[in-house]
């Protein structure tokens, strides 16, 4: 017969089991989300080398050192104020705050996961204020640049942020529907999983504005409206940013299920859906282009790739294989007309930055509503929900398409009132835009202290 | 005395932490696979620039949208067919498929690693495509290069896979010896750990194929067969593009055990050979090239590395590290000399991509049947062998080395036949090359709308 | 009632349980050691960039080849002597060895976690070598440079990883205190914990004494010792370097926990005290830059990113975030005024290799014997400690900040005098630098068989 004893060291030994597990599960999380913050953090080589390849040679060290400081300034900003506004305890439903100012009420006994989630978290502010510089790039002083990217990094951003992924938030799906508020969106929220909305749009919709209001740059269209080939110096910069951004993704979208044990499943999935949505923009861009009667350029090849990348983000989670490909077929198409729109209306967006994370970024988020099935949604990162709450195309009845359409509303009504503000404040101001002779002479040269590529000749 | 409810709860307890355990180490598996993907992935950037680099300046956009689209079509054709027909259920000892075209018999009741698994693959099977276009560069018109892209993608490649690494494969060291096949090969089958001759032949043997049918660019060969230097454009680019190709082969070998649990004292392992045999190959490659006669030049260390790597691929888990030095010694010699072979034949492989994979790659096939240590073998992936199944170097009496001269013979017979035939169609059609006008202008400014640097001066 | 056979079930199961768990637990620990190997591994590429970027192009092949060597002579050196000169069971308080070169005893029944910790260990060893290539760029031999990287990888380092890491070395923290050894520290000893002093002020120490021994390239100072302007020739290669010198140091700092389990709260806030000291150290260098009255230049901002990861790399597990955010400042104020120094003293160390490793190194380690504060010292990796042995300004008594002050004075004289023999030998020697029409034709065109960029023009 056993004895007491002997259940007494069972039940202890099991106890120790069970708490190591544990600890190894939570280790595991921290392990994964640092992944995805190292990747997501690559990036910004990524967005850098896009940029710089994107932009004439004489501009090269000016679009470097922006994206160079984003990372930096983002650093502090999102350590001084940025994090706690997204994500402090002590907001309301539309702004975080209260508390972690400068990570001040942190420390070890708060158990383990902060870290690395504000690390994470810091990469991806840092990509929402990179992808401003690729439209306003060429024209834009360092002053506004400076001022732009704090406020993006430590307000506009952040209350996106708060809106969409906070425990506060009232688009959030990780809402907590218990207790002091009510949920807004009904017993759901918004389906957003790496953010085509919270991420691309709100970085993309200051980019739109900022490329408004900048005004196009001196030659790129014609007394009479007609666009100017001005194209950028080093496609092959181009390309490796590109290629380097795809592999940053899979920190993106993957490991935005924050959690290893039960989530891998999803995990995987979304890695799937990414590199096939992916693959699906890159081909159906180049064969739009073709089929528009260019030639057979790499260039839209490169959008199309990011345009299904940004158009992923969002449903990565609730969507099969062949709606990844659908929604990157679709979001090549949404990335190359809008393009062609802001030309015919003579906004120069150098880089196609708001046609990529802006327009793309609405279409990734209404995808959700559209693609989400039952079984994925369920298996996927929003559980707990009814039977009606699918996409539009699985029988959803609408009610997720409507909140995936309020989403979009709000973050375009969101980033482009603040940003617009913002940009026209500078142009008032008059720190805006460079002079002139010094946009004619490149920035380079005239601000930066010399050419990025000093013995070098180039044509004309 | 113990008595009955708190064994009850205790065996609750227990059968909970097993549970969550062995969740824990699949979801581990997962995000191992998962993270052999992204690296792998990445090597296509390396790749990219790689070519890029090793060919003249007015072919640049050229060669990086061919691999650009490697990725993008790869992952297209690798979801509808690739994957099927090399890991399909209803096939047969030769090839694959009868379900999961599309991925449409997937979903989540099937567990988890499905989806980790094809991203794996995909990963490899862009690999193997790739390595085509750096032997066919700056003469190889963009339909050809679809064309064979998706043949190599869509069908060579996965039956090779399906031979050497799927669970019915007559060659593959994984088959079930039960039930309804015989074992072609004895109880073993090959060792080609991670794919020095399934990857790396497969796309190697194209290549080859390519660059025979295709013929000399313009230039390489005087009248009288001299070789004359062409030189590619630039070398940090290949440069760069070898050490993230090299940064990415840390999830092409060691990721292959496919497993953590039990399973990472063979991936540190294979770490380690991997890295002995990429740096033994550098320097014995430049070591060769000076003695030669030649100058201390870079690009003979960059191949070097490359053959170290390529050569260690199949061998990398079943052997100790001063074979891994050795092997990447000799990889680097085979490199070396069958590169200076194809020029003698005046066969104008640009990137030296043939000697590179193929001829390298069935170095490091062999090499498995020669250093296989008894204790790597069973320590590592290949458990269950008897006693006189290593290499021949240790006591194996030949009988691996045999199955691994097969492998050679039958992965370059399959390559070379079916590319061969492949190419030899697009010649006769009149598709395969570029006009010699064209070549002469660089495919850039007759194919892709222009330079890769529009503003850049050059020589003649 | 409970019987004895159900009893001796739960054991059986639960021992089970418990043996796999601990299985899980040693493979996470190789997973992780291997992604930081994977990561500092890739900070070869990133250096590569950096120095190419730095140099004119007449000189982009030669430190290209040596950044490559580094990483390929690297792994054959640290696996014959380096490691077991590091870490080898058979030496004394100075230096490791007595078994294990060429890794001849090693075997699997040795359990796991070797394989890893030696690819880790090899990726920081070529780390420390490829440092001293960008102080003596543009004018040591190949002859000379092959000459000290084997020293330096292969005693000079390892005796100073043996100091400060190994169980055996007398600056130790991780000494093991019964037995045979005194603690030559008291009851502790030296906090580095990625290596700010054994892997930085090693590789910049070597840096400065060749610099310095080497003399100035031609024209560097004019003959009233005025600096000249002799910038590099592309800073997107410098720009991209420092990023992945940056993505890399994820793995160099984070990693170093060494373990998962229970070690991963340490490691995201080694993650995070990374991170702000980069970014605090890039917006400092450019401010002090600006203020200096120079332009706003992309340069000072890469090297104060630079600065403040080597300065966080010894205290990182130590402190919290606004220390990190104060270190790094300081970091970017000591390269940047040393580098000045330098040029004051007419010393060419091209690349400011030793201002940012070795000066910026040294503040580092004493930085940690300021800041480290009591709940992150335990926390951390250096638990064991008694009351006061926290940073000076946390109460600590000032005896941590003696051993740190000991450690930096040691690595220092060790480094320097070492490498300075050895750069005095090789002077005198006639083989330390090229004759001076191979400098001014560029090392490329002299010694490596033509540019890296054939069809480039270039200005003067």
């Amino acid at each position: 017969m056993a004895d007491m004893a002997d259940m007494a060291t069972l039940t202890e030994k099991l106890d120790y089991v069970m708490a190591s597990e544990q600890q190894i599960s939570g280790d595991l999380n921290i392990l994964w989300l640092m992944l995805g913050g190292f990747l997501v953090f690559f990036m910004q080589a990524g967005f850098a080398l896009l940029e710089a390849g994107g932009v004439r040679a004489k501009n090269t060290k000016n679009i470097l050192l922006k994206n160079v400081l984003d990372a930096c300034m983002g650093s502090v900003i999102w350590w001084a104020i940025g994090y706690p506004l997204a994500y402090g305890d002590g907001g309301n439903a539309f702004i975080g705050g209260g508390d972690n100012f400068f990570m001040a009420d942190q420390d070890y006994s708060d158990g383990g996961g902060f870290y690395a989630g504000w690390l994470f978290q810091w990469a991806f502010a840092a990509t929402a204020a990179t992808i401003v510089s690729g439209a306003v790039a060429e024209r834009c002083t360092i002053k506004a640049y400076l001022i732009y990217t704090g406020v993006i990094t430590g307000f506009i951003y952040p209350v996106a942020v708060h809106w969409g992924w906070s425990g506060d938030g009232w688009l959030s799906a990780f809402r907590s529907t218990d207790g002091d508020y009510d949920p807004y969106m009904g017993a759901q929220g918004l389906i957003d999983f790496a953010g085509s909305g919270i991420v691309h749009m709100t970085g993309g919709g200051a980019a739109l504005m900022g490329a408004i209001l900048l005004g196009p740059r001196k030659g790129r269209f014609s007394a009479d409206g007609m666009v100017m080939d001005m194209p950028g110096h080093n496609t092959v910069l181009q390309a490796l940013g590109t290629m380097i951004l795809w592999f940053g993704w899979y920190g993106f979208n993957p490991v935005s299920t924050l959690c290893v044990a039960g989530c891998m499943t999803v995990a995987e999935k979304v890695a799937v859906t990414t590199t096939l949505s992916a693959g699906a923009g890159g081909v159906t861009a180049i064969l739009i282009d073709v089929l528009w009667g260019n030639h057979l350029d790499i260039g839209p090849a490169l959008n199309g790739i990011l345009a299904g990348l940004v158009a992923i983000t969002a449903p990565c989670s609730v969507v099969d294989g062949y709606a990844a490909v659908f929604i990157g077929i679709i979001g090549a198409a949404v990335e190359y007309l809008s393009a062609k729109m802001l030309l015919r209306l003579n906004i120069d967006d150098v880089l196609e930055a708001s046609p990529v994370h802006f327009f793309t970024g609405a279409w990734g988020v209404l995808a959700a509503g559209l693609f989400a099935t039952e079984e994925n949604t369920i298996a996927g990162a929003y559980p707990g929900r009814s039977q009606d709450d699918w996409g539009l195309f699985y029988g959803g009845g609408g009610k997720q398409f409507g909140i995936q359409l309020c989403g979009v509303i709000a973050f375009a009504g969101w980033t482009c009132t603040m940003s617009g503000i913002m940009f026209a404040v500078l142009k008032v101001a008059g720190i805006f835009r460079v002079p002139p002779g010094d946009e004619e002479k490149g920035l380079d040269e005239s601000h930066h202290g010399g050419s990025a590529y000093p013995e070098q000749l180039s044509k004309a």
